[in-house]
């Protein structure tokens, strides 16, 4: 069976789990107040050439998602998103839960653009209707794409321009700083948002991500934030230990990413060769591919994939590369079709 | 340094690193759909001797206490606590941020009572205030207290009698399960509540709560409601693995706090024979001692503890046990003070 | 100047006056508990013909769409609306504010219908999202059509095939009835959903609407939750005694209204004399009406109506007939244009 | 039937009716945009004094209290309020339904002091808990005591000390400054806090309060928040007549708070007199009497009072006056007791 299911089905990367094995002996302080998370936030700081950014260690992507869109926000704030932002229609409700709601922009393609913005940003001039306050978009997006860095840069001066913060959801992060279609490095990106997660549980991680607080207004505060939501780890040396590990290295938080994206390239182009259609351009290490209702049966006797939809008559079939998948698996499920 | 601060100060008992090791090369599917979760709330509903729970694997004590008080809730309901309760000081209000009101009962120890409730109760007849529908209590109490039998049938009489619901905090039920004090095993316990805990985090997990829901009311759509709070895992087959470790040896949940039982024991005898006073009555792994200013002082030189307020012009300083504390610790510990 | 503005520019009618005037040196207990609400909920029960219903006396519009969506909902659960449902656009997220997501269905007219209500459904069948558990609509809807005795009854029995339940928004229920589309009157509407509410704020009332629920499972502690969200008045006699005048007359309810649609088809036959077109099928007291710039621009000079949004590269402008408009002022404006 | 039950059984003053009902011709534009509730705001400024402040109608009490307390608040933020407060006893959880939670102070009167602030806040210095940001206190308080300068001087500075927001509820803000005990007028207050209300409800309007902001932090976006939470009122041009109306004669404002507290007075020396006993000191319109169980039985064939509790094995009735209470009244009552 090939797995491409998704990239969060492997316990963690080896050097995770012998890093967390090596403080089995350890007594460690709670909540993130360690030395591990302390030395964490300290090289992931290095490698954004920041100093001046607060680091929270969170459990996982909606926790990271419901705190980038609530921190500094005030009762009749709104958020913006993409119809198809992970935060509108795949996390049960997660921010209005808050009492926050996302006003949504349908979109062409997985991303907001400075244009759609304009143009959403223009209804609300009432006091019938929220107050806009943060725009939310994923990087990659949810469709795999990956954003440009004048993209970025038009979308964020947006923002600044109307007094609105940008919080982009980096589940997927790392797998956008691995594509080829990425033209700025991790250093860059504090310039281009106020707030940001670096995605661990899709890269590799037992669990967690780091969220990066970028801007002086939705620093304070937070991690009573962070405890009143419940994502406040009582052994927050956990997620230290496992950033401390990625971030070690020079490159350690893409190495993971980086072979991902090349096994998703052969994929691609193995799909391409055998004639069936993207869904969506090939950017980043999830591939969607059109597949007629014979050939998903066909496949599903020997690949997991996830099913995503109609277009064309057809299925949108998601095929997710990641750490672990080799070029035999990939030779061998081509061989296949 | 002799280490009493916490019980969250591990990475986790060697079983369990071994178990997440071994399945190191692994695919599972997310969610808590996958086989090891499976297993696990099966060898929990075995040692519950209970088919008809519905069980969930969520990664802390926050998290475990938000579902277990929001479940079955109507906006105009309020769930009763003692001004003690972890909920009511110690969540920097996440009860409250899903719109719940705490309604608090001043108790004389850490504990409620039905007589206690009978009174409060009392004051819920106008719609002017809110309508409790949930009582929540700990076990071990927040000052280390555990429950007999009989309180907590009283208690949970009571509520069935006046159509409310019981949820006890487990985080620390294998201390109030190993303690001499308690005369009930973890069997009988699902005739007690009708939504409790088995607290992981504080007995040798890397983190992660099982909750179990007893009444059908409370389990419709469950898992739904633990993604909109951001607590349903992706890689939902970790805590699926600590749980089936746990709990695939007979005694497996209590092993750990046995002995930390019998570690707060010794070193509560210890107090006792050099003298000094304890705040509260030693119940289990918590060990609440009144201490001068310049005993706190010395200590601190040799000892990691926690000091949690006043009483009789003395702080109490509070020792905890663990899995991993020894003989030696104790003996060394008292051989200072 | 014509004023077609809106239905909510006058102080109330004057039955409505001499009923508050009489009133003024009766002493009344408080949170409609008094007779004259007492009398209203009975009167109003008569003309439902329905003695089972419960009957609340709320300030406006917003709060009877706040407890009509919040009441006997769980924290998991969301409520199904049109994009162009009140709720979703024109109430700066009140319902979200709530906790409760609203997910929305983009239809073709201002109705949602069975078969738009099924394929939504459709999609939540996963943990990833919300739990629908009611559906709003409005009547008349929010671009001045009224549904059929049909069509709410498949919605309804939709409903009930799903375990959902049905909300009417009746801010303009009065001017619904009034229609000649409208094929059921007031006594059939208990048959029609689960909870609705009258409109007074737009019929005519100083303030106030009565929300009538039908259902059982919504009436539970409704009065906690009608305080405990700020809409339960403390003189709530003024509303009882402005319901109580209104239904104290067979008709009284859509008196105003009865004469409000003849105004409106008076003043839609009128502009279709004149070809202007129509932006939605004149069905009651709001006609709208396709305007170039330069009519915008000429009519404003003696006439007060409202723009809401483009069409056909027009402006689509609303004008609102109330009990107030009377004839002369249909021929005046009419002969202006 | 003498009728001390509370402030709000009448319809309204005399003048209010009259000024509806000389407006029943007008054309108004809604929400508050009108030209009454913009000349009711420009009284009202020029009674403070102050020209620089924000003034918005809502419908009543707990709307104001809502809005008084989530205006300008983040997530993490809390409400810091005595245990008596309104806002935590008498809403039926009306802040906590909007995520705030109430941290509260048990005090010997109804009156928080500086000393009981400072005492308090020295336990808000951990992640674990919410973070204060604003302080809640009623003038009258919920006891009918009536603040000096001096203790609203030492609050509110203690406030700006400590980052937090001072909001004064107003319900009873006339009777507070209709009462000998106040040693302020109402020119004052605007230094005294950073918002407060004007309370109209129990001041002889037919509804409505006047929610007035001096802090600039609090100013932004406010009609948003209050159309969010339902407090927006379509017909918004009625509390605007009725503001307009009490504030166009100079003292208007506490004219019928004046004659209320000279009954009150009466009331209270004639209970005194006749050596019953006050449950809490004569400072306003609302007098507190402890009375055994068989005189509450006979006062309640001639007389409409609330009983509020316990006191030395009696209860505490309240009986309440208003601009409406007569000296034949009081007389009258007082030759029965």
């Amino acid at each position: 069976m090939y797995f491409f299911l998704n990239d969060y089905n492997d316990i963690g990367r080896p050097e995770i789990l012998e890093a967390i094995l090596k403080a089995k002996d350890e007594y460690n302080i709670g909540y993130g107040f360690d030395s591990h998370s302390e030395n964490a936030r300290n090289l992931i700081k290095k490698s954004l050439k920041n100093e001046n950014v607060d680091i929270h260690f969170v459990p996982g992507g909606t926790p990271a998602n419901v705190l980038g869109v609530t921190c500094g926000m005030r009762q009749e704030n709104s958020v913006i998103a993409a119809t198809s932002g992970h935060i509108q229609g795949h996390e049960a409700g997660s921010i209005e839960a808050t009492g926050i709601k996302i006003e949504t922009i349908k979109t062409p393609t997985g991303k907001l653009t400075r244009k759609l913005l304009e143009e959403k940003l223009a209804n609300f001039n009432s006091e019938l209707v929220t107050v806009p306050k943060k725009v939310y978009i994923s990087n990659t997006t949810e469709l795999g794409e990956v954003y440009t860095k004048k993209e970025l840069e038009d979308i964020y001066n947006f923002c600044k321009e109307n007094n609105l913060y940008l919080f982009i959801d980096g589940a997927r992060l790392a797998a956008a700083l691995a594509s080829e279609k990425c033209d700025y490095d991790i250093s860059e990106f504090c310039k281009l948002c106020d707030v940001f997660y670096l995605g661990g549980t899709k890269n590799g991680l037992m669990f967690g991500e780091a969220l990066v607080i970028v801007n002086d207004d939705l620093k304070k505060s937070f991690i009573n934030l962070q405890k009143q939501k419940g994502y406040l780890l009582a052994k927050g040396f956990i997620p230290g230990i496992m950033f401390e590990t990625i971030f070690s290295k020079e490159d350690g938080y893409t190495a993971g990413a980086d072979h991902a994206y090349k096994m998703a390239e052969n994929l691609a182009n193995g799909f391409l060769t055998k004639s069936y259609e993207l869904a969506y351009p090939f950017e980043s290490n999830q591939v969607f591919v059109k597949l007629s209702d014979s050939e998903v049966e066909k496949f599903k006797d020997f690949a997991a994939f996830e099913l995503m939809g109609d277009m064309d008559n057809k299925k949108i079939a998601r095929f997710v590369t990641t750490y672990r998948t080799n070029e035999e698996d990939i030779k061998g499920f081509l061989a296949n079709i």
